[in-house]
């Protein structure tokens, strides 16, 4: 029996969640943080709780075009029995009993007026106010801390900011935002096979560690894209070596078992590898490990493989160190139109395209359905039935459908949750 | 009756659909394009159909590593009786009946050879190999072209690249790709209560420029957030056609039909309104026009209603003229906790918080349930009832549910789709 022969295949495949507890246990947040203007903040994740220095609105507010008024002097009014008020100035600071002052939407509530008497409900005759109809205390009025209470929570560490807490964190009087710095993110190539360009025979264009690094930048993170390593384990080490500094590297290629899969021992040279060969399809030969407290992702060389294991390892452990966390991917709902085979106790990920949904306008959303309607549902149509070495089946997908370990495959008309794991704003 | 009294109100509300067809009707792609590094055109949108220039692999490739023979020869093998063949040199570049060439994963399939033994089925025994399994031809070849076909077409224009795509159109050999432009957008905040900083009573800090301008950016623009513009006509007028060289002009606040809401006519002056009032909740008091071929898109006032139409108009037609369409938001599927009112006729638009989903483990996606299982999906509690003034409705919620026009309402337990309209990646 020949070396190769007792070589080949994994003795043991971990779980898919057990490998990613293992992994991000060995990861901790960077800890480096700053301070950037509101203007750049767009998906930086939040370094330190976040509380609202002053309420808002700061004021009482009218939340109506109308008349301030007190409400008592309203009471028993109606269309055919008006209460007649005192015009006081147009925006007025304070109004005496039996006054009312015209007030704009979002403009302060004078002193003595506790409500506001909508515009189309008033009339308007010389020095008087004819107000159509009673009002009770608070009516369109916007209490002062009513959007924004003084000190509410707003963020704790580690929320990723969108562009609508941007404007809320202005609302409340900030300009910056303490944030995590972006990761660090080594990504090395590795593969004697490989070129950058015009491949002869045996040769491969580079292309794992490109699509990389590009999911490392979307995912939040400063990509380091490095140059092709051959399969030598010296280069290999002195590459891993080097990039320790950052906050996780990652390498592509060479993460199996074969005679050239040099990763794994390289690792376990300048480190320890935590878990070797994962129970996921396609691209069970990942190696997760850990060195001079720096996460190492080996991700298998397949594109496909490589870029399931970047979604389910390389993001949640990217996240972690940038001090937050991955949350699910989006989802879309859509009708399998085909079966999907998978292996029980594997999470199988199969790629599939989203035919058109029903036209309904442009740009508009999906909307509820009573009955979770399955006939508006788009279709989910596998993109290819196996081969974790097409690239094509993920570029050419919309996403994937990830098959629990429990189910042995999944069956044809099946209302499946498509993962949108590249998903465009 | 006072000139107020007539003047509150819209008479007719255009429903959504019909809003959007006739604002992108008036949009035009903006038709600038230039080519871009691989690495720079994530996000970007393809200006002109991309062909391969090359098919992948670009020859026979092993798919398993093992040895290269003729199919043939191997016929009967099995693991009493092997095939004895005579070993070429690892990686020959041809090999002769009754030879067998050692191969790597992705090396080059020998000429003369047609099928590959894995290694699990082959000793080597000094110049002699012997296989116990038959393999048929092009068992484990990747056939050149497997991939990606020569010529075959990969994108349409108007696609917008992700990483994995970025990935395929390296592994065809090409290196830069033709985009468009980035859409520009001029975000022009209006109306006299606003400051930048430091509000005194009746002011209110820009919240809803800088929000919309970070939307811009996300969903692939360029803003240009402009300087606050009071509630003055010939303000208004000057400011709005200062940036109709702009690809979508935006302006915030002043859009309803009270007398300090001048957008519409000012937009009337400069070219033509073509939608005032849309039927959707919150945020009716939208303004569409265009003057100059520029489409304008006049957002309401209120945070909520501005960040809504926002959705609804701005990032379809900023798509549009940035050559590509807008997808629906990515979703995600939860149970609603409390009931939603809604009118019908009126698309609504509740602000939900999705509650933690059953701790799977972190970082790993939603799996797809046999029986939709709803046991497993996260509650969507409404923020706030109503309120379209609340901006923390918006930001402290993870999404929206659109109540869709025949709807009134939607009751406590119905599983929805969560609008994932600021979803981070």
């Amino acid at each position: 029996m020949s070396h190769d022969r007792r070589e080949a295949g994994f003795k043991r495949r971990t779980r898919v969640a057990d490998a990613l507890a293992t992994l991000l246990d060995a990861a901790e947040p960077h800890g480096r943080t700053g301070s950037v203007p509101l203007a750049d903040a767009d998906g930086r994740a939040v370094a330190e709780p976040i509380d609202a220095p002053a309420p808002v609105p700061s004021y009482d507010r009218a939340a109506m075009d109308g008349y301030a008024v007190r409400a008592e002097d309203t009471f028993g009014a109606s269309d055919r029995s008006p209460a007649v008020l005192r015009a006081a100035g147009t925006e007025a600071e304070s109004i005496a009993p039996g006054e009312a002052a015209r007030v704009h939407t979002g403009s302060a509530v004078p002193e003595g007026a506790d409500a506001v008497v909508m515009i189309e409900q008033v009339e308007s005759v010389g020095e008087e106010v004819e107000a159509f109809d009673a009002v009770a205390t608070g009516e369109n009025v916007g209490e002062t801390g009513e959007d924004v209470a003084d000190g509410q929570r707003l963020f704790d560490a580690g929320h990723v900011l969108r562009p609508s807490d941007i404007g809320l964190l202005k609302s409340v009087g900030l300009d910056a935002v303490p944030v995590y710095e972006p990761p660090t993110v080594a990504v090395i190539p590795t593969g004697e096979e490989l070129v950058q360009s015009d491949p002869g025979p045996g040769e491969v264009i580079e292309t794992n560690g490109l699509t990389v690094s590009r999911l490392v930048e979307r995912w939040g993170g400063e990509a380091r894209y490095r140059d092709i390593v051959t399969d030598d384990e010296d280069a290999l080490a002195a590459a891993v070596e080097a990039d320790l500094d950052a906050d996780v590297v990652v390498t592509t290629g060479g993460s199996s078992v074969g005679e050239r899969d040099l990763i794994p021992e390289v690792v376990d040279g300048l480190g320890d590898v935590l878990v070797h060969g994962v129970a996921l399809k396609p691209g069970h030969p990942v190696c997760l490990g850990v060195a001079d407290d720096t996460p190492i992702v080996s991700l298998p060389g397949y594109p496909v493989a490589c870029i399931v294991n970047a979604a389910q390892f390389l993001r949640p452990v990217q996240k972690r160190a940038g001090g937050t966390t991955a949350d699910p991917f989006p989802t879309r709902r859509a009708v399998l139109d085909r079966k999907v085979p998978s292996e029980p106790g594997t999470r199988t990920f199969a790629r599939v395209a989203l035919s058109d949904e029903e036209a309904d306008d442009e740009g508009a959303n999906v909307s509820t359905d009573r009955d979770g309607g399955e006939a508006n549902l788009p279709a989910a149509t596998p993109t290819r039935a196996s081969g974790s070495g097409i690239l094509s089946s993920v570029a050419l997908a919309d996403g994937w459908v990830a098959v629990p370990e429990p189910r042995e495959g999944l069956d044809a008309g099946e209302v499946v949750d498509v993962e949108l794991w590249e998903v465009t704003p």
